[in-house]
C-alpha cells in the first residue's frame, strides 16, 4: 500500500479551488491551485486518496450564488466533485485501509473526513465485483441514479411509450435510454454530432438518435420522422430550443422530466424559458424537476438492479477518461461545448 | 312561454361568425353579423333560446388556426360560447318546454340542436335551486369545475399551505381561492387594481391580495410579504412576468397548475416562456395542465359540493353582466384589458 499511516505528513495535497465567481464559461482566472499538507484522521475518521473525480454539468450550478438545491461552493473553497478512491489512513472499524470508496472528494488528492462528516460528505464503500472504478462514477454513480429515479420515479414509463433523452451519450443520457430500452420503450436519443449518434444506436440499442448539429430544424424534422406517435416522456438535460421542440410534440399526459439545462448553463444572458410551455395545458402535461439527493435511501436497491443489468450486457456505459487534476478547469469545460463523449472522468491516481 | 313551438319560423336568429383569424386583440372586422331562421327541431332534438353567455379567456384560443384540445372555431362559423338558456321547443321526452339548460350555444339567440350532437354539445338541465343563473355560468359552471378540479386534483392542497392564484377576482379565481380556504389554506391572490384586490379580501375572505398594476416589482415584493414561507401551489390563470416571479418563491414540492395564459393570448410575438423554469428542477417542483373537459363525469358531484358552499356562505361570486349580442366584440376584450370586475357574462335576452 503506498503512503502508510505513518507517512501521511509527507504526503502534499495538491488541490483546486475556486478563485472567483464565473461570468459565462468557467476562465482559468477563476482557478487558483494550491498545495496543503494532508490531516491525520481523528478518532473515527479516514484519509482517502483520490482515484478519480466524476466532471458533471452540475457542477457549473454550483459556482453561482444564491439558493439551490444544495449551498453554493464557497469563494477560497476546493471545488466540489464526487469520486472514487481508496481508503489510506483510518481510525474507523468500518473502514480499512485499502478499501474503496465513493465520496465527495473535492478537486483534490487527498481528503480525511471526520466521524461526523461521513454522512453529510456521502461516503461510501464500493464492490468492484459489481462495477468498475469508472461504472461507480457512471451508471452505478450519481449520473446513472439520477437516470434511474428521474426515469422511473417521475416519467413512469410503460412498455410501448416513446422516451425522448437529450445528452443521449453522456452519463445521465445513456442510464435513462438504456433503462428506458429495458422497460420496453421505443427510444429517441438527441446528442450532437454523427459519432455519438452512432454509438448511442449501435451500441446501446437506441431506436434512433436526432444529430441536433445537423443543421437547423433537424431536431423537429428528427421528432417528426422518429416519434411518429409523439412523445410520451422526455428527459430534458439540455433545455433551450430542444426543449420548444419537444414540446411541441408531446402526447397527453405526457411526462416531461427537468434534470438540467446544459445549454443555458454558461448564459450571460437570463435563461431561455420554454415558449411552448402551454403544450403542457393543451396535452395535460407534466414537467418536473429531479435532484438525486432525494433518492439516497433507495441507491442500494437501484445499484443492485443496475449491477445486474451490467452483468447481463443490457446495461453497457462508456467513459472518457482524461488524465491530470492539473487540467481539471479545461477538462471541465469538455462537457459545455460537447466535447466529451460518454461520461467525463478526470483520473488524478492510478489505481 | 314566449315562442310557443308553432311560431318558430317567425323568430329571427341573430348571430356572431367569426369572419378572420385575429391578429393580436380581435378587431370588429374580425367578426360577422349575420341573421337567419330558427330550424325546428328534428324527432329527438331541441331548440334553445340563449338567455346568457359565459365570456372566457380560452376563447382566445378557440380562434386560433392550429392543434389544441378541441378544434378551432372555422371562419364563418358562428363563435363558440357556452352558456345558460330555455327550452323553447321539444321533441325529446328529456327535455320540456321552459327548462332551463346549460349548453354550447355560441354566439346567438337560439339554437337547435339534434339528439346526437347533445352529447358533444354538453346540453344539460340546470337547477336554479342550487344556484343563480349567473351562478350556472360561474362556480357552478366550467370556469367552477377548472378551479375545483385544477385546484383539487393537479394542486392537491394541504391545511396550512400557502396557495397562490393569478386572475383572483376572474371567475376562475374567485373559485380556486374559496376552495383552497375551505380546505385550510393561506390564501393569496393576484389581481389588477386596488378594488378587486380590497373585494376579493374582504368579500371572499382571501388572506392577501396581491395588485399586480401597483407598479414594478409590486409582485415580487407581495409575494415576500404575504408568502413568507414560499408558495406551495400557485393556480395560474396568466403566464409571463407573474408567473416568474412565483416561480422564484415555489417551495420544495410545489405544484402549478397551468390553467392559462391571458397575458400571452393576444401577442403578436412568441410567448414569453418562463425563464425561472429551472425552479423546478431546484425545488422538485411540477408544472402541470389542466383542461376542465377531462373531469366531465365528475361535474355533477363537484357541482353538489360547490352549491353546498354557496347555500352555507363560504361561496361567493361576482358576475360583471353585460347586455346584448351585438356588443359581444367589444364585451370581450374586458377580459383582456382586465376591465371585467368578476365573471363575464353576456347577457342575449332577459329570463
Amino acid at each position: 500500500m503506498e503512503a502508510p499511516m505513518s507517512a501521511l505528513s509527507t504526503l502534499v495535497n495538491h488541490q483546486i479551488r475556486l478563485a472567483a465567481r464565473p461570468v459565462g464559461m468557467p476562465k482559468p482566472t477563476d482557478w487558483s491551485h494550491t498545495t496543503e499538507a494532508v490531516a491525520e484522521p481523528q478518532e473515527g475518521g479516514v484519509t482517502l486518496k483520490t482515484l478519480a473525480l466524476s466532471l458533471d454539468p452540475a457542477m457549473r450550478g454550483w459556482m453561482n450564488e444564491g439558493k439551490s438545491y444544495i449551498p453554493p461552493v464557497g469563494i477560497c473553497e476546493v471545488m466540489r466533485a464526487g469520486g472514487v478512491g481508496q481508503v489510506i489512513a483510518s481510525k474507523n472499524p468500518a473502514y480499512a485501509v485499502g478499501d474503496y470508496v465513493s465520496a465527495t472528494f473535492g478537486v483534490q488528492e487527498y481528503i480525511t473526513i471526520a466521524a461526523d462528516e461521513m454522512k453529510r460528505n456521502g461516503l461510501a464503500k464500493i464492490d468492484l465485483r459489481l462495477g468498475s472504478l469508472t461504472q461507480w462514477m457512471n451508471v452505478l454513480g450519481m449520473p446513472g441514479m439520477t437516470g434511474y429515479f428521474g426515469l422511473m420515479d417521475v416519467g413512469q414509463p410503460k412498455a410501448g411509450e416513446t422516451v425522448v433523452v437529450s445528452g443521449a451519450a453522456g452519463a445521465v443520457g445513456q442510464t435513462v435510454g438504456q433503462m428506458a430500452k429495458i422497460k420496453g420503450c421505443r427510444v429517441v436519443g438527441i446528442a450532437g454530432g454523427q459519432a455519438k449518434c452512432e454509438w448511442v444506436v449501435k451500441e446501446l440499442g437506441f431506436d434512433a438518435c436526432i444529430d441536433y448539429k445537423a443543421g437547423p430544424g433537424a431536431v423537429r424534422a428528427g421528432l417528426k420522422e422518429h416519434c411518429p406517435k409523439g412523445v410520451d416522456i422526455y428527459f430534458d438535460n439540455v433545455g433551450g430550443e430542444i426543449l420548444d421542440d419537444v414540446l411541441a410534440k408531446i402526447t397527453r399526459g405526457a411526462r416531461i422530466i427537468i434534470c438540467g439545462a446544459i445549454s443555458q448553463y454558461n448564459n450571460t444572458t437570463p435563461i431561455q424559458g420554454p415558449k411552448n410551455y402551454l403544450s403542457l395545458l393543451v396535452n395535460r402535461a407534466r414537467m418536473e424537476g429531479i435532484v438525486v439527493f432525494d433518492y439516497a435511501d433507495r441507491y442500494p436497491l437501484a445499484i443492485a438492479e443496475m449491477a445486474g443489468y451490467i452483468k447481463d450486457g443490457r446495461m453497457k456505459s462508456k467513459e472518457d477518461v482524461v488524465e491530470g487534476l492539473q487540467t481539471f478547469p479545461e477538462t471541465l469545460l469538455k462537457l459545455f461545448n460537447g466535447e466529451n463523449f460518454g461520461k467525463l472522468v478526470l483520473e488524478v491516481a492510478k489505481n
